[in-house]
């Protein structure tokens, strides 16, 4: 079994990197906070007797060599990289739990004959830069790097500009490294392992996600003395497509959610119609034909308000993925290890994204998950006990020394 | 009559001083632009012979001198300041036609009874800091210049200390000064005066205003794994009360207008269901008794919109003022120019609130307005026609010359 309070220290440690306003933290991708986190991780890897990969999208792996000169690692990891008001689990349990793996194998002399590597994947949270996975995204070749690097921020500062500004833009190809496995543990970000009282799920499946950003133009003008059949209000027509957002998704209850979390208006004045927004809705499912039914719904019923109140409106996709099905020698190996351990454990389907969706497409791919303390996540109060780490950290250590042989 | 293309360039060359990004102006109060549009101003007047008086809320007045060192001077002005993405005419026709008028009666050698004195009040539009109006208010009694101060603007920064940090915080202090009477120029910002064909509004009343600043606590969570039913999305919950507001000014048509200008979701990001709002609700009417009652739905329909969505609510009264009758004299006196000068007119209710709102609560007061293309307002593209500021003008003068008594 792992070493559960030096893994919570290591947890209490990263979080003092970027601490938030209210018990959380704010360590935003490719900040020079960004760029601290990733300092202290190599420090502590390092210190464990591993050496560290970075390629050309910031990613890290940090590799405890193996017996075999011929295996393919297997790589476990997350991301450190947080919201602006996240919490302190959400990804950097991922990243530590597999140096504490490292370290616990370390104390024991474990050796394996294929390597393990642990990753931290540079922009997972997709709030500076969307989409969210972006670099895991383009390791498994789903985005280009171009077109990655050419994103850009609030303030028109690009994804490759910030990366080079920190410094942590590495010389090795992105997506060139083979994986034998990957695995991923993360906190549930939902109230489902809580409530039926679980340690662990056993992550079976992941909901997949669209994310379609839309763009209002109505007419600025003044409040008090534009008369409302003049009005252009953009701000209105956007009220009613949050509404219709709600219904959609309501209408594939339980089987899907939706909302809009960024919205921004323009010019954003008391005594001034807004004249334009922009605002993302995100709509998520399981099941593929109900997400491919909501885009739709979206953009026909968003399409007849602003027809309707005589403004233009344009819809981007600024984000996506379809569900997904883990691989069931992965999956297996993670359940007979809760198993072996004398856990508590369910079958889970992932709401979140994570970085181990897009890694599935390219090696043999499966989740752990621990419970969070009222299914609470993205917000600075996300709260875990050192129990629950400790028993995922247990049950991922488990997985990955049944995959890469003893 | 006045110079009209000396009124146009000057007009011009202030537009000059913080252009926006598309042919408008962002010359917002407390600002260093706002700052040097002030210099031009008092290198302008002061070439015109005034000397510049300045009080404690930075209200500038430029005072050409009558001929009886008893008699009470005639106020006309306006504001320079702008909304960030204003237009060129939106108070500062008002101002710089007082400069042209003096530049005129120095060309005619004309002389006065009363003192001449023209205004640049402090803060007029109300975007930086709420509530609009605020000096003429502070000047005309309706707030203490403690509480002014104590404004803050978005980023934190008081009143006080950005009207000290740009240099413009005179010694006068603020309503010592008497008036025989006031009289403002302004662009209609609304469609009226065009679409009727007439060249003057002659302004007998003004519509009232109440600006509430709604607060609505949601809970941060993610937009993934949050189940629908344990969602508390303040976001939705803002939607549904901007549709109540169109509904509420609509009830009242058409004798009411309302919307929303300022909106602020946080913490912004597009995977995290909004856990909090803060946006303002404009509703205006000519009617008391309508103001109130939509003030009054305003937050007895959130309450229940929040109360129903299991969040808290919270409503701010963040500007008002009551609907205004202007002096039956100085209205006659504008009256009476408009008809000698052969100018088309007619009478008109003004939709937005002016320092002239104010200062009618302790002096004489009347207002001329001039039509602008299509009512367009606080908007870049406001426009008018050099004709248009002219007629305004020389009615201004007209009516200032029979107060004031050559
Ligand atoms: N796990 C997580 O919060 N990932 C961010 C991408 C998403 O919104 O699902
Ligand atoms: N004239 C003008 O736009 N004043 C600003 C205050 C208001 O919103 O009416």
């Amino acid at each position: 079994k792992v070493n559960g309070a030096r893994l919570w220290d290591s947890l209490m440690d990263m979080a003092k990197i970027g601490p938030g306003v209210a018990g959380g933290n704010n360590r935003q991708t490719l900040t020079n906070i960004d760029s601290a986190g990733r300092h202290l991780f190599k420090d502590w890897c390092e210190t464990a007797g591993c050496t560290m990969g970075l390629d050309t999208m910031g990613n890290m792996f940090a590799t405890r060599a193996g017996t075999d000169p011929d295996a393919l690692p297997v790589y476990v990891g997350s991301h450190l990289d947080t919201q602006p008001t996240g919490g302190k689990y959400d990804g950097v349990l991922g990243v530590l739990s597999g140096l504490e793996i490292i370290r616990t194998m370390n104390d024991l002399d474990i050796k394996t004959k294929h390597p393990i590597v642990v990753t931290n994947w540079t922009n997972e949270e997709g709030t500076r830069y969307a989409p969210a996975m972006l670099s895991s995204g383009v390791f498994a070749g789903l985005h280009t790097q171009d077109w990655a690097y050419a994103r850009v921020d609030a303030d028109g500062k690009t994804f490759g500009d910030e990366l080079k500004r920190i410094g942590w833009q590495g010389d090795e190809a992105v997506g060139a490294r083979k994986m034998h496995a990957f695995f991923e543990l993360h906190i549930e970000q939902g109230p489902i392992l809580e409530a039926e009282g679980k340690d662990i799920g056993v992550v079976t499946h992941g909901q997949g996600l669209s994310w379609t950003q839309i763009t209002i133009i109505g007419k600025d003008a003044h409040t008090g003395s534009t008369p409302m059949p003049m009005r252009k209000n953009a701000g209105l027509a956007m009220a009613r497509i949050l509404d219709k957002v709600d219904q959609i998704a309501l209408s594939h209850a339980p089987h899907a959610v939706g909302a809009a979390g960024h919205i921004d208006v323009f010019p954003n004045s008391r005594n001034v119609i807004p004249g334009k927004v922009v605002f993302t809705v995100d709509f998520r499912s399981p099941d593929l034909s109900v997400i491919t039914d909501m885009e739709a719904r979206l953009r026909t019923e968003g399409q007849a308000i602003a027809d309707a109140m005589g403004m233009e409106i344009e819809f981007e996709k600024v984000g996506g993925f379809d569900p997904v099905t883990f691989d069931e020698g992965c999956v297996g190996a993670v359940r007979d290890a809760a198993e072996r351990l004398g856990y508590s454990h369910m079958n889970l389907i992932s709401g979140a994204g994570h970085d181990a969706c897009w890694i599935n497409r390219v090696a043999p791919t499966a989740m752990v998950m621990c419970p969070c303390v009222g299914g609470l996540s993205h917000n600075e109060a996300e709260e875990i006990s050192s129990e629950w780490a400790t028993a995922g950290t247990d049950v991922l250590m488990h997985a990955v020394l049944e995959t890469a042989e003893i």
